[in-house]
């Protein structure tokens, strides 16, 4: 059982986002990571805590602040340094993101500090397309073909395509960038990301990993995220060892099966699956069969090559199976799943909020027992103006300590867990739009 | 404008799957085909045409019958002697095939012939697995591990399972005799598959190419399949080539663009997409990006290598991009995607009906004018035997002849079109189950 500590709330202001530093245990007790420049935008709710039982370090990582992305008029090269210097010429947004280290903080502390720089950067480089009526074709708006804005419309391209393009971009820069700085300081690790963006009125949730985002509304509750892990991916993983089928070095089987096999199976017909398989079929066993899996164990125990419980994240690049020289990275992707929430079309409810939480929360919680909470607590503490954070912590209250439900049931993390409760009516009151 | 010609309607009666032929036509003027050996179990209605202005051949074809299972009981020989002898061990079930070719109807017949063969030696492969209460670890019911139920059960392994991984195996299964038969036959061509299989209660759906399946009943319309073409499978045609460069022969470039890109884009920034985005971005044009694009065009017009307007099917082993050695097949996949459809959960009314049709009626009705054109014939017509004859019929008409509505919106469809309405009430009291 984890020893609980109630966590620290971190609220601040400015207008570059900050991050969480890990901070090394002080003492045998587990501590939490200190608030060092991290910035709260409105009155978003943040709360985390680190278990003893599982890691030295805290694995769990945080960002969030304000996203000003410069807008680069194509003309004059003076009138262009004018338009940078004009704080109106700047779209703004905000950004939060949760990482979820693993094999050590490293890669997660990296993400913390780089993610939100790499998004910006992506973002400016298509800006003009983005506040444009309809992005151009060509993005100084010089016309090639009369018919551009046809073409672009009959493709049905939006603003917002643009900016998930810009997600899917800045993840993958992200992860060359933290593959460089771990090899050049010796560090090893990886992370999963959770990132939620506004910008012009929409919230863009963009997920690397097995952390989850969820709309909880009066009457709704709505996914904003998948998982991706092992078994979610099972299909992309095992295509990609059919391939690659050197990247198993003869010591995996890529076929899945209910358990592993030993001696006594061959030759029997037991179920199988492999890559181009939804359903389930018989295959006579033979000696080959009798390896390692590829993927095996089954839900929080899926492992990918024995090593890894996710299939999407940053990082990871010297990862290897214990004593081989068989590598992980190939099988996972940096490319994040993005979500669009349309804030501006939802009739926006004063509880409205969005959770964001790493896999702590989401192993011991439903969806259905969040919004519970969500929906218990919000509304009788409407005065209280830290009542977001309060609602965070409370979120990580519920995963800790002793069982002391009647029946026995409730379910206690061993995990790291951070969570963020970011209100959306406020969100829309505020000025994330451009 | 084609002439519009009555569609002859096909009834019968038997125990095994009967098929459509395709025939040469006899005069200048359209014909259909002829009904020969097709069943057609209870009262479900088919009805097909041929536009005389797209080809010369009827490339849709149809099968469907009874499927008999035989179940081999392990155990002394004699004993299995007598179960595949007596009518009760069987296992019964209903097939609905239908088949849209291109490239000349080779593919379609060979399918319409074949792929319930190949379906029921898959399901009598596993038959014994799908009858017991949960699909045994091996199929001869030996235990090697006392826990092999429990891993069964974690796995979530059903007996439906059994039945989508056999449609999976005998797709491929008939892709290849196709193979084999086109190549000794010097014939060439392709087609979709779209088949439903009723079986112990549920209803399967499996489909490869841009047929489609809808569920309509008084209240909801719920689509059983989805299509597989260029566009919906984009990132997978595109990682491919990501893969394997040399599928592309350096005449095509698989990056997607707008339109294809000319002299006059060189050095600019244009909108693109590669595998791994979902989102647009902007990316400078080099000379190798003038290059034929992997998939190019749009909608209906959307074509892979220039060529294919469809991603799954079967057949097409030699199809090649003119006057190249290109190949297509490399990039299409013979495994349906599988819908499953509990009819004994679902509280049956009278009028429940699936809708199965070659992409030539979906091309010009919607869903919703489907169900419209369902729930307002059905409920007037219970006294009609030969009722859901007449309703596809009714749905073939619809998309033939001028355009008389009103205002000139009525689209009206060019190709070969084919129906047939399942009613699902008259399925669930007959004899699907075992």
């Amino acid at each position: 059982m984890s020893a609980y500590r109630r966590p620290r709330f971190l609220r601040g202001s400015g207008s570059s986002p900050g991050t969480a530093d890990a901070s090394r245990r002080s003492d045998s007790r587990p501590v939490r990571s200190p608030a060092r420049g991290r910035t709260l935008p409105w009155n978003a709710g943040y709360a985390e805590i680190i278990n003893a039982e599982k890691s030295e370090f805290n694995e769990d990582q945080a960002a969030c602040g304000k996203l000003c992305i410069r807008r680069y008029e194509f003309g004059p090269e003076e009138d262009r340094e004018w338009l940078t210097l004009c704080p109106e010429e700047f779209l703004t947004g905000h950004y939060w993101a949760l990482f979820d280290g693993h094999g050590g903080p490293a890669a997660a502390i990296l993400a913390a500090n780089t993610l939100h720089s790499c998004l910006r950067r992506q973002l400016e480089a298509v800006v003009e397309g983005m506040v444009a009526a309809q992005p151009p074709m060509h993005l100084s708006g010089h016309c090639v073909c009369p018919s551009d804005p046809q073409f672009v419309e009959e493709k049905g391209i939006r603003a917002e395509d643009l900016v998930i393009g810009a997600l899917e971009s800045a993840f993958q820069e992200c992860d060359e960038v933290i593959g460089r700085e771990l090899e050049a300081s010796g560090q090893v690790g990886g992370c999963t990301a959770l990132v939620a963006v506004s910008l012009q009125g929409k919230l863009y949730v963009a997920n690397a990993g097995d952390s989850r985002a969820i709309l909880v509304r009066r009457d709704e509750i709505r996914p904003l995220s998948s998982e991706f892990t092992p078994e979610t991916e099972r299909q992309r993983i095992q295509h990609l060892a059919f391939v690659y089928p050197e990247l198993l070095a003869d010591e995996f089987t890529r076929l899945e099966f209910p358990r592993r096999l030993k001696g006594d199976d061959l030759g029997q017909k037991v179920l199988f699956r492999d890559h181009h398989m939804s359903g389930w079929s018989y295959k006579c066993v033979e000696k080959s069969d009798l390896k390692y899996p590829l993927i095996h164990g089954h839900g929080r125990q899926a492992r990918l090559l024995g090593t890894l419980a996710v299939s999407r994240g940053l990082g990871d690049h010297q990862l290897r199976v214990l004593d081989t020289n068989i590598q992980l990275k190939p099988f996972l992707l940096s490319v994040p799943q993005v979500t669009v929430l349309d804030v501006d079309q939802l009739e926006l409810q004063e509880e409205d909020v969005v959770v964001m939480a790493t896999d702590g929360l989401w192993d011991v919680l439903s969806n259905e027992q969040v919004a519970w909470l969500v929906r218990s607590f919000l509304p009788g503490n409407r005065e209280d103006a830290h009542r977001f954070s309060e609602l965070a912590q409370m979120l990580i209250h519920s995963t800790q300590g002793k069982d002391d439900s009647p029946t026995g049931e409730r379910q206690v993390s061993y995990d790291d867990v951070s969570v963020f409760v970011i209100p959306l009516n406020s969100q829309s009151q505020g000025g994330s739009g451009y």
